[in-house]
């Protein structure tokens, strides 16, 4: 038998542990799953025979050590920075490691010692980063071979809940960790590439700015520009290209109601709000609106933001029950940003039967024999249920395929890896379309940029 | 001969040495004026027989040392940051300090140590800190005297181009270091308190959530908040105060049209943007706008910015030069907030003829004898030419007037102090009017605080 030592059994755990026990026999793999809690551990082995879920405080040197030195192999699905003390253990003891979060510099840092070791420590190995970068290279591979040059990339990502489950106004619920989704677009001008000229939106443009797409079968939806659109450039080897972009996925008006947060500063995390645990959502909003000795906070909010009493927007603000007086914030020295999860989180919960939907669409634009052309690539994945999510899927299918493809010897190059080498993304892709994540690709005349 | 040791003889140090020469004969006084640029002190000294000016390098200890041993009394006039090791110097050898800005944490720190010795390090003794203090604690002062109960204070300075220098759209040049007015309102949210309730304006809000003022004989002004609103509210003893509300006066117009720079995200100043060196001013604003195969830059700038072809918004942007593609920026590794700085001191910078202004102005609101009532008080101050401007005027007597006092045992308190005490305020601002620095008065009904 080999030890797969899985260290983190959360949500992003589940169609991971679930992949490698259904291939445990054929493949003599023994499970070890690790996490600070026992009970969380067991419920994701469901008392198989070739699983044993263990208590793991990663912070305890002497534990973390002892298992990681048992292990054939070690997947880290802890959060990023976490992963630097497993890593460095993993070296001491030369076993290849698994993540699914992007490279960290000090991971980085590791990577002349990880190939002196003939080591694999593979990154980026779940949806986004992950699936996005094999689907994306696999494609501009492709193209290059054929002689084709690349002109435009443009790769948009977004978890959203599924359109059976599509139940509010803003057509979203928080299908992953609700804070980074308030603080999106923070931290850092957008930056990207547009037929060769640098552009850059500030946060408070970044959420009027967006772009259309229509999904087969799914609709319309819109993105907002990510932070980081040159981040790959080099990586991807389009050092040259014109234009070059990376969004993430809203359905349509999501963008446009999300900017009244962010107009009245309710995204901000920077600060601690005055008496934040009394305050009522109604005072919330009411600190962000000029004092008025009559005027009401709805009529100031409809005011300041120039909504109209029949605009779809200000049924959106209604709907979050932004205006209760009674509902009391309830948290301690809380920012505005943490104190508008805690009021989202209240409407945009995944109820016991939702499910969620993750869509990914990329835009390649080349050129070859003289000629323009574009090639879109879709995929849409619906979750499970509240288990398998199409999130937990589509992160932990390929890491978990990933570490079976080192393990069999199938996947070489040694160093801190990203998957973007034909060794990696040819099987997990061709295996991920099994498990229903296909990309559907459309040929088009070349459409460039499109500024909407 | 009292020796009064001057380090920094930059701009707002004319007026302050004026006056210390002015009155050196009759106070026996011999001023060392100190600065980097020796030929900088001897355009300030003017070859007047009380003074003596010097090379001195900060930086340099022994230098700076010898300088303070030998001096009555210190005045810095360095940037703010620079005035911790003259303080500590002038506790080795026990010498009174004066400057004229904001009380830094290291300074505060030494609080204790000058007490013991005796000493006297005032602060926050120029314009804004400095008459704003003391012209406030003196009204505070009275109506807390005659028994009233402050409900409101709000108080504003602008520093402004004279109405005979106003010569552009914006109505405003730079008078003072222009790179705080480019990023004016950035780093923290603006907190006030209004009607006893805390209020919050995120910076993409704040150009819009303008007051207005009237100052009579010199016509509208708009205010836009400070950060610090709630700085001073325990050290002016207003800790029950309903409102209290610090902001920056402009003429009416500016912040409306100021808010086109925020809203494109050109007062940015966390990243440097490609290629600054030779990008054209009219390249400069198209990073911040879409990319289009044919529309033009003034045609995208108006359509994100909702621009009226016949708006005045409009024609300041055109006053700037803003869409020239022959000018350009020159600037390497330039953040947005610098070029845009660049691109504005061709048009806002002070002729040789040009004149300044300071305005101030405070309102009260209290009650006495079961009724509320309110007083304003307004300050204009105009340059008399490009040395002896408004601001250094405003910044240099103050300083120079503390300074005599202290030599003189009129001001008499030890410790690190700013002029919020009668034995400061009250011969200081009765000086400052026969120098044109008069604040006037006016009672009014109370009126609370007006939003518009």
């Amino acid at each position: 038998m080999r030890d797969i030592l899985i260290i983190g059994a959360g949500r992003s755990a589940s169609s991971l542990i679930e992949y490698l026990l259904e291939k445990s026999e054929k493949e003599q793999l023994h499970l070890v799953i690790a996490d600070l809690s026992l009970e969380l551990a067991q419920n994701k082995t469901n008392n198989h025979p070739n699983a044993t879920p263990i208590a793991l405080d990663i912070f305890n040197k002497n534990e973390r050590r002892a298992a990681i030195e048992k292990a054939s192999i070690v997947i880290s699905m802890l959060p990023a920075h976490l992963h630097i003390e497993i890593a460095k253990d993993c070296l001491l003891f030369r076993k290849n490691l698994v993540t699914a979060s992007y490279i960290s510099d000090a991971m980085k840092a590791l990577d002349a010692e990880v190939k002196q070791n003939g080591l694999i420590f593979m990154n980026e190995m779940g949806l986004d980063p992950g699936i996005d970068h094999m689907s994306a290279m696999k494609v501009i591979d492709e193209i290059r071979e054929k002689g084709g040059k690349m002109l435009l990339f443009e790769s948009f990502c977004g978890g959203l809940v599924a359109p059976e489950s599509d139940t509010n106004l803003w057509n979203y619920k928080f299908t992953w960790a609700p804070r980074n989704v308030v603080l999106a677009g923070q931290g850092g001008v957008a930056k990207f590439i547009q037929e060769g000229t640098y552009k850059y939106i500030p946060y408070d443009s970044l959420f009027r700015r967006t772009e259309f797409l229509e999904v087969e079968g799914y609709g319309r939806f819109e993105a907002y520009s990510n932070r980081d659109s040159l981040k790959y450039r080099s990586i991807y080897g389009l050092d040259d290209i014109l234009t070059l972009f990376r969004g993430t996925i809203r359905r349509v008006g999501f963008s446009k109601a999300w900017n009244m947060f962010v107009q009245l500063g309710m995204t901000d995390d920077s600060y601690v709000m005055e008496d934040s645990e009394n305050m009522s959502y109604r005072q919330f909003i009411n600190s962000f609106l000029p004092y008025h000795p009559t005027d009401s906070v709805e009529i100031k909010t409809r005011l300041i933001l120039k909504i109209d009493p029949d605009d779809i927007m200000w049924d959106k603000l209604l709907e979050l029950d932004l205006f209760n007086d009674k509902k009391i914030v309830g948290l301690k020295n809380a920012t505005p940003a943490q104190i508008l999860e805690k009021i989202l989180n209240d409407s945009w919960k995944l109820q016991p039967d939702d499910k969620d939907m993750i869509v990914m669409y990329h835009k390649f634009g080349y050129e070859i024999d003289g000629e323009k052309v574009q090639m879109d690539s879709q995929m849409v994945c619906i979750g499970q249920d509240q288990t398998y999510t199409a999130m937990a899927k589509t992160v932990g299918l390929p890491v978990a395929m990933a570490t079976l493809l080192i393990l069999n010897g199938k996947i070489t190059t040694p160093g801190v890896q990203l998957p973007i080498y034909k060794e990696v993304y040819l099987p997990v892709l061709k295996e991920l379309e099994e498990y229903g994540v296909v990309f559907k690709e459309q040929m088009l005349p070349y459409l460039g940029y499109k500024y909407s």
